[in-house]
């Protein structure tokens, strides 16, 4: 099973794409999708959209995990931008007749570390150690994107066969 | 020069496309684009796309009105969830390679009625008045769609020679 993993952002997108094969898993591919810093909204969203969707038709995932909606109750503006890079994304997906699953960030860090409140380097570490990867990923919003990949990898195995 | 205005749902966006002719504004054609409300997400947010992008190809405006971002900050998840729909909104009207233009709400209803906190009822006069039409636009998103229209169509008027 290939899943697409992807941490939205209106400046910087995290994508992750990981196979799942004899209850191993393993990195295929992953990376940022940038919106232009300066461009305008709609400039930012197209990039964002297009950018996903090619790594869709690229690499052919077969389902995506995106995080699950949360509320950033001290900045509503973020929340809302964030909505719009969401919500393209969930568009490339759909228009993929790809279904999107999505996971609590606290679910994600727990199933990883353990710990549901686990800080960004351990959840870095713990997805360096799953993939077997020889450097930490990086920027934070790609390991972000893999971690949310390998959160869906464990939750489909329901025995969590897969988990260290 | 034709306009089309977008009042951003979820559940129902409203959408309205007027001409300005010789400083005459008329109505083309206005409607809703229903999300499925029991449909996942990505399903809604793939039906309002390919709704407004439906539009944009049968009635090729030539620019696109929205209303600005503002934080519903008691409402911190619906701010979220329409996000999602601006954000496929504003898609639509990029991949056509037309500007959007936002105008926040009380600009609308000044310019409309004269008084920015106008309630909607006198917002759906000033609209039937401004396009001459035989009944109250109806629902509520249709006539705020319209209405950003007109407010994009008076605002390119430097002079707002068309202005009641």
């Amino acid at each position: 099973m290939r899943i697409l993993g992807v941490d939205p952002g209106l400046n910087i997108t995290g994508y992750g794409v990981i196979d799942v094969v004899n209850r191993q898993v393993k990195l295929i591919e992953a990376g940022v999708v940038r919106g232009k810093t300066r461009g305008s909204l709609s400039a930012r969203v197209r990039e964002i959209h297009l950018g996903v969707a090619d790594v869709i038709e690229t690499l052919k995932p077969e389902s995506v995990a995106i995080e699950k909606l949360y509320s950033h109750y001290d900045r509503p503006t973020t929340a809302i931008l964030m909505g719009h890079a969401r919500g393209v994304i969930v568009l490339a997906a759909a228009l993929a007749d790809l279904d999107v699953t999505d996971y609590p960030s606290t679910q994600v860090k727990k199933t990883l570390t353990g710990n549901g409140r686990a800080p960004k380097s351990q959840v870095q570490l713990a997805v360096q150690r799953e993939l077997r990867l020889a450097k930490l990923p990086e920027p934070a919003d790609v390991a972000d994107a893999l971690a949310i990949a390998l959160c869906h990898a464990y939750a489909v195995n329901v025995n969590h066969s897969l988990l260290p």
